[in-house]
């Protein structure tokens, strides 16, 4: 990126929407502390802390933040370096389009010419030089008119992830233009996916023009278009409380990937960087376990401050209490401790832990929710 | 038992010896709360509220306890009928032997035609009627001037248990001379003990006239007996609490087999009452989870009062705590579940538990023993 423009850098603005509850992650994370407020990877910082520091070489400063209202106090303390005009706080989950575009309004209304690049707030990308490459490149692009994503080179056949299909090659360094999304695939499905070698993990990343991304919204969701573009010109007036009162409940629940990519793409408009970095979407115990390289009991992974007795067990034990955990000949075990809820269960059932969840909501138990 | 006599009734005096921390049981048993102070097959009473409430129908009140005087209190509270005459506490902990000879001795001093019977505060019989049974045969067996045994009827091979070898029967009843007493035998040793049908469980209840079980004691432990005897003359007067200053912390620590059955087997004074019904004696969590038959979550045994949310898991759960303990996927799990300790292990693995308890010693977590 030799030839990157420094003056493009400055019309760089990152958006974290902080939100989602990750109920795979329960009893840890709960609609009070969620996924992205937790150090799951046992490097003594949050999700969220990781993601802002991730970008600041890049953002200089220059980082939006949106997030529920109940977690503004939390977010505050994670971030002190956050200014408080980049804190956007909804006042009830509306999914990922209201988030990002009132975000990339607010910043279209500062300034027409930002390039907004929106970052889930709970991913956990290792590689800081490579992710630092895509970024650059994904602004270059976006700058030239495009929606970009970076789209995460494949590792394993996964069905937990969407793909990207890539298509034609760009003259630009390594961007391709996006042939099609493609939801969370059968395991066999996307087994063929990545022998192929013609598409990429969908890490949810978008850099974009803010006027391109607001314009795409109006041509696909007209009417949450105008809604956010009411909130964005009342954004720092008088008007911002009023106006969030009385619009942002009516505003409909879509996620980008509908509302924004998949149409974008259709019209080819959506390029992507393949992402050379390791990622990781810590979507369920079992895959926080295999992040941990250290703090280990002999093959257990240990999170948190828990006094820990075991032979030989190996799995993973996250701990939100101090009480002493004794484990005895336990293969792929998972253990969570938290003051009023215990959950234990293996490895192989990790992703079942929503369900036990939904359980807990239809069983009344919504304090532990 | 028609010809039973029942002025050897009112020379019956039952004591029960509840001591013992019971290893195998951290965290629910502990140095501050033994397992004979929990209720561990869920009844709603503890096994030494279990224990007294069997003795009581041939006991009639004539039932004394001899405890570590740390657990005065809870023993009081769970068995508010105990006479304060009737409660010995020791100042430390000195092994069998000293803690039934002093209780025969102090009951001696009352009344030299006392027969006494020792049974253990935390095993687990199940038929009421033919423990019964065997108790008064006991004691009609014992007035006959023998140490009586009830040895309770293998139901399989077990390397957990001592074994008593039958001899030749006796005239009464069901009864038999003891040939020998043998330690926990391995499996392969245990398997020829039942099928030769010559051999019974050691259930460690001890029916005697006091005055022979002393004189036995004299006889093979004669330092022992002297104290004994000093200390139940003081008991009751004046001197009792400096003889107990002065005379208990010297006392011989040795198990009741070694000081007294055995030699006595050995001078021929010993028989054994074939016991019908069912024992057990809890020894660790997988024999906890055996006798669950009520307050099943699907396959999983519950003891406690926690919330529990589990799916087809199966095992035992014990709780201390009111949380929710959430379980998916495991198979013959344990958990036991404390205010400041959490143990996970398997069925399997249940005996275990004991390594651990020592390696906690090991590492200085006295608080949590």
């Amino acid at each position: 990126m030799s030839e990157f423009n420094s003056q493009l850098l400055d019309q760089f603005f990152a958006i974290i929407p902080a939100g989602g509850v990750g109920s795979r992650l329960w009893p840890l994370s709960r609609a009070s502390t969620p996924k992205f407020l937790h150090d799951l990877t046992g490097n003594g910082q949050t999700l969220l802390q990781d993601t802002f520091d991730r970008l600041e070489p890049i953002a200089k400063g220059r980082t939006m933040v949106i997030t529920g209202n109940v977690h503004a106090g939390a977010v505050a303390e994670q971030l002190p370096d956050l200014k408080s005009e980049n804190l956007i706080l909804e006042p009830s989950p509306k999914d990922s389009t209201a988030a990002i575009a009132l975000a990339a309004a607010v910043l279209f209304e500062r300034n027409p010419e930002v390039i907004i690049g929106s970052f889930a707030a709970d991913h956990v990308i290792l590689d800081q030089a490579a992710f630092e490459a895509s970024v650059l490149e994904a602004i270059e692009v976006a700058s030239q008119g495009n929606i970009v994503t970076i789209g995460v080179k494949p590792t394993e056949a996964s069905a937990a992830f969407g793909y990207i299909q890539k298509g034609k090659k760009l003259k630009t360094a390594t961007a391709y233009r996006v042939e099609k999304f493609k939801e969370k695939p059968s395991i066999s499905v996307a087994r063929k996916y990545v022998e192929s070698g013609d598409y990429l993990w969908n890490a949810g990343m978008f850099i974009a023009p803010a006027k391109l991304l607001l314009d795409v919204l109006k041509a696909n969701e007209p009417e949450l278009h105008a809604q956010i573009s009411e909130l964005a010109k009342a954004w720092g007036t008088k008007d911002q409380v009023s106006a969030m009162a009385t619009i942002w409940p009516g505003l409909k629940k879509i996620a980008i990937d509908y509302a924004l990519a998949e149409p974008a793409a259709k019209q080819g408009l959506v390029a992507v960087v393949p992402g050379e970095f390791e990622w990781h979407d810590v979507g369920d115990f079992a895959s926080i376990a295999e992040l941990q390289s250290q703090g280990r009991k002999g093959n257990l992974a240990v999170l948190g401050s828990a006094k820990v007795l075991s032979d030989s067990s190996s799995g993973i034990l996250v701990s939100d209490t101090n009480r002493l955990v004794a484990l005895i000949g336990l293969e792929d075990v998972i253990v969570v401790d938290t003051p009023d809820a215990l959950l234990i269960t293996t490895k192989e059932h990790a992703q079942k832990v929503k369900s036990l969840v939904d359980a807990l909501k239809q069983t009344g138990h919504s304090e532990l929710l």
